[in-house]
């Protein structure tokens, strides 16, 4: 039956590890197929068409392995790459950019949203035309969204240096040129799955150096929520008892991916299989 | 004629423009062919089997291109691909890690040389083999390798946050635990391309942190010294007249090539061509 088919998320590395999560937390009694593509990791520095590449060999390997849906964990990835792949897949196809952009519409009292993201994230703009496309659907005056890249939160996540002095200096560089571009703003979103894991350093010094409380909106739990309305939609949900292996876990690179892939997904991973793409 | 033949150079990414800056110095009559693997840079946290993959892609590109010796500019690929690619191929092969291992065994007085370098390089061992190698060579007593892994660095460098808090913070928070771990040493060899860059900060916080002077040896400037011997060695030197374009330059991603790349080679790159490996 097409429901008991598994879901599919891929990502550029481990830090879709963190929808994962979140996927198996909303969604308990479903089956995830992922693909972290670890040899060619970070897409968040390189240029659109070698992204979209790069995600198409994701998304048909993910197609061989007869998915109901695809989940773009990567912003990257899912700024460059989603509307090609939802007009050219017969599955549903999700992305990171719309629920985050959605959950911090949401959020905002001021109608001024900051968001965090690598340099192509940034670059392609996706945030910006999604947060005024959710503002639009909801009935929102227009909301102001100032976009600021951060390359350096990938590797310090990587490396494990999610506090101390390194993290909070790397953070303080990149807030205070978030602040003195947009003051006022009153939501930060984290456009990018690694960023969760500087949570803490990131909500701190946010509050230090804008003065006022800023709420972090983490795309990640928003992706659940979309990943569940959207299989209720296609009439895709599992209906049967929750699954034994509820998840497949594919790199292109096993280097570190204990260590590094468990920190993300918080708890070890199991059984990891490399393949070539 | 063979001598009229270009260099080949590759490297993981834009980091081996030191190495082309140098060679370009040492060698102004020679032609050079670099190829920088952009799409899939970082090799430094990848497994030994992918890096010798793409190790052998690179290489056989160059080869297509009829140069009459490969320079492997990339610290992680020599460590995990420079036997394997010297036994396959007809032209000399030159790594990165025997010239700067030469190097700092001439700079050493106490004996204790530390290494620092990616993840892949210190796993590889490849540095304290080629150090006591180059002593044995040399009829020196033992030296006392320290290699710690410093993953950071590179996209520091990368960023261009080469000084100021972050970067001291960092050069802080590795050199702190190399002291520990080798309090004596007097040599710091900088195993990575992209080190040169944040030579400052590192020699600055080296100082603060042993408590005595320490030498930084960059294996850039003897990579191109190593290049003008064996050259000599096959009597493949060029014997002409300076060519007029000194340098051909390939990547297989061209976001921000321009901008991070003339960080590296130290002034505006030219002419730059995207290729699919």
């Amino acid at each position: 039956m097409a429901n008991q088919r598994p879901i599919g998320v891929f990502d550029s590395g481990v830090g879709g590890l963190t929808v994962v999560r979140a996927l198996g937390e909303r969604l308990p009694g479903e089956e995830l197929i992922y693909l972290g593509d670890t040899a060619r990791v970070p897409y968040g520095s390189k240029s659109a068409e070698t992204v979209a590449r790069y995600s198409r060999m994701s998304t048909r390997f993910l197609l061989e392995r007869d998915v109901k849906m695809i989940v773009i964990a990567c912003n990257t990835a899912s700024a460059y790459a989603l509307e090609e792949l939802k007009a050219a897949v017969a599955v549903p196809v999700l992305g990171a950019v719309e629920p985050g952009a959605r959950a911090a519409v949401a959020a905002t009292r001021s109608g001024k949203i900051g968001v965090i993201g690598t340099l192509g994230t940034v670059r392609s703009g996706a945030y910006p035309r999604a947060i005024a496309e959710a503002a639009k659907a909801a009935g929102r005056a227009p909301v102001q969204v100032t976009a600021h890249p951060c390359p350096l939160l990938v590797p310090l996540a990587e490396e494990g240096w999610t506090d101390g002095a390194v993290a909070e200096a790397v953070a303080r560089r990149y807030l205070d040129e978030l602040a003195a571009a947009a003051p006022e703003l009153d939501v930060l979103l984290l456009g990018c799955t690694h960023y969760p894991l500087l949570r803490g350093v990131l909500e701190r010094v946010a509050r230090e150096r804008f003065g006022h409380e800023v709420k972090l909106v983490d795309s990640a739990e928003a992706m659940a929520h979309a990943t569940f309305a959207l299989l209720a939609l296609h009439d895709l949900a599992r209906m049967s008892e929750p699954v034994r292996c509820a998840l497949r876990c594919y790199v292109t690179d096993d280097a570190r991916i204990e260590e590094v892939g468990a920190r993300f997904f918080g708890r070890p991973l199991g059984p990891v299989e490399r393949v070539d793409l």
